[in-house]
């Protein structure tokens, strides 16, 4: 059987020169910060049977695992810099590991961030990766820098993932189609970087998060830290082209409170639209507006024609929300 | 039952100021780096049933999880400066989270680490935390160091945490004092920061490591980063309190091939024997002179009177060395 330590050499370990003064095979990776800039962090632990399915394609795993930590420093303007890689296995098999590294490194290259550290061991499937990017100080998109007045905007699409979901939990008659049109944006979300990046430079300080657990969940994190209210109009927000075809009902709640969509949520000063959209045109990502924060605290549901909206959603909650 | 975010909060975030520009709460932690200083990082995974008992006390396990990372920055020589926590728990339970959280800040305030971010999921008990700290560029200790003519030297004692293991799993018969003497090493490792910091200010480089996975095992690694091989006298490796009790030929197998140790192995000119003795003192830690770095590959047991030794022993490794 291999050794823990032929493992990671042979999967994780890579003649490809990196960032790193030191990378794996150290106690240690040493990186040099960028003269002035902060260091971004992030963690996320991902688990099997929880967060994604026993027997989950491991490329494809590979892929995810790292996007949801890109996606935090989408989420703060980070530029992404290096991960480590903690992962448990229930076995050494050479090709899930060759095709959950494969996955991992070809999103890692898109984004030009380096595996520098990790460990391995025997256990249940669990990939916990520490993301660290960099960022100009006092750029960073905080959750507390919404203000009454700002628009709110949602890049990309909301609710696919979840459709694919509860196609695959039958909670509904999912066509075959519908599913393989939604299944990709649960396997393979898209790190919202170039996006997160172009909204940091601009002038004016942008309250940002990337939506992992629904957005109105994820949005009242924003309202919490800067102690304001909004209001969504429900009907503006942009649809997955699986979910558009579902009927009204469903895509209300699966762009509210779907999860697992890793887009980014984030407010602006209305004299900005247009900064915005030549940021979000520059990053090649597309951008809706679809509410507006208030002083007043809570959050408001509208439907197109302004009307209020009573419905019970919430955000996913690993805990809470089983 | 407790919500995901409350858990994080209660237990996890704390009123006392610390280094992170921005800490737990947002996407991401922000840090400043020390103008000139490289970035260290580590990340250990630990698992119910594997690195730690099952129904471990949350106390001792909120050290230990924490300590053996902090271990990996003491290899280098780093200051600590900050630590990431993702936690998997079958469920919400107040006082293990009370007191695993008492257990981990105890350790994290000794070395000024702050914990800056976190993600905490239901799932089987995981602990995998991602420790940072600074050093100066070249001060590093690195494996791959060590030249022909180093001494090889050990912090501490080595092989109580394997005595302990092996009276829990019954593999000897163990006094239950001998026990309660050789358990605080299993449960409450001591990572040698004071020490590692100290050796890197030297002005010659050292190569060092932490003993995790048994001293023949780890040392192997320091010999194949640094091409070279070494001369351990076998009957010189400082016996941990408990063991020194025990039968010579046990004391000689735990104390090469043991495991959980968390003592440095480090390697120093001979020249530099004054200086590092310096080192330790201000560290306030024992160090033991324990062999020779060789031009010669390979490694060889010498017994007191310098006969070579023929042991059967191997370090503890995560897949192969079930």
């Amino acid at each position: 059987m291999l050794s823990e330590f032929d493992l990671i050499k042979h999967y994780f370990r890579r003649a490809r020169a990196g960032h790193a003064v030191l990378g794996i095979g150290d106690d240690c990776a040493l990186l040099a910060p960028t003269p002035g800039m902060q260091t971004a962090i992030s963690t996320d632990m991902l688990i099997e049977g929880r967060h994604f399915f026993a027997g989950a394609d491991p490329r494809m795993l590979g892929h995810k695992c790292l996007a949801v930590n890109l996606s935090d420093l989408a989420a703060m303007g980070a530029r992404p810099v290096g991960f480590t890689l903690a992962l448990s296995l229930p076995g050494a098999d050479p090709d899930w590991l060759e095709a959950f590294s494969a996955g991992m490194f070809a999103l890692a290259d898109l984004h030009d961030c380096e595996l520098v550290g990790g460990d391995t061991t025997r256990g249940p499937l669990v990939v916990c990766i520490t993301v660290f990017g960099e960022i100009a100080p006092g750029h960073a998109l905080r959750r507390d820098a919404a203000r009454a007045g700002h628009d709110i905007w949602i890049s990309g699409t909301l609710g696919d993932a979840r459709l694919a979901l509860a196609g695959y939990w039958k909670e509904i008659a999912l066509q075959p189609e519908a599913l393989a049109l939604a299944a990709p944006r649960m396997h393979l979300p898209t790190p919202r970087v170039a996006l997160g990046r172009a909204l940091a430079v601009l002038p004016t300080a942008h309250a940002a998060l990337d939506i992992s657990d629904g957005l109105i969940g994820d949005l009242a994190h924003i309202l919490d830290a800067s102690k304001v209210g909004a209001t969504l109009d429900v009907d503006a927000l942009p649809v997955g082209p699986a979910l558009a075809r579902q009927p009204l009902a469903l895509r209300r709640r699966f762009t509210l409170a779907g999860g697992d969509d890793y887009e980014l949520c984030f407010t602006a000063p209305a004299g900005e639209r247009a900064a915005v959209l030549a940021a979000a045109g520059s990053a090649g990502t597309p951008v809706t507006r679809v509410g507006t924060i208030d002083a007043q605290p809570g959050l408001r549901l509208v439907d197109a024609a302004g009307q209020a909206l009573a419905m019970d959603v919430r955000g996913w909650d690993h805990f809470g929300g089983e």
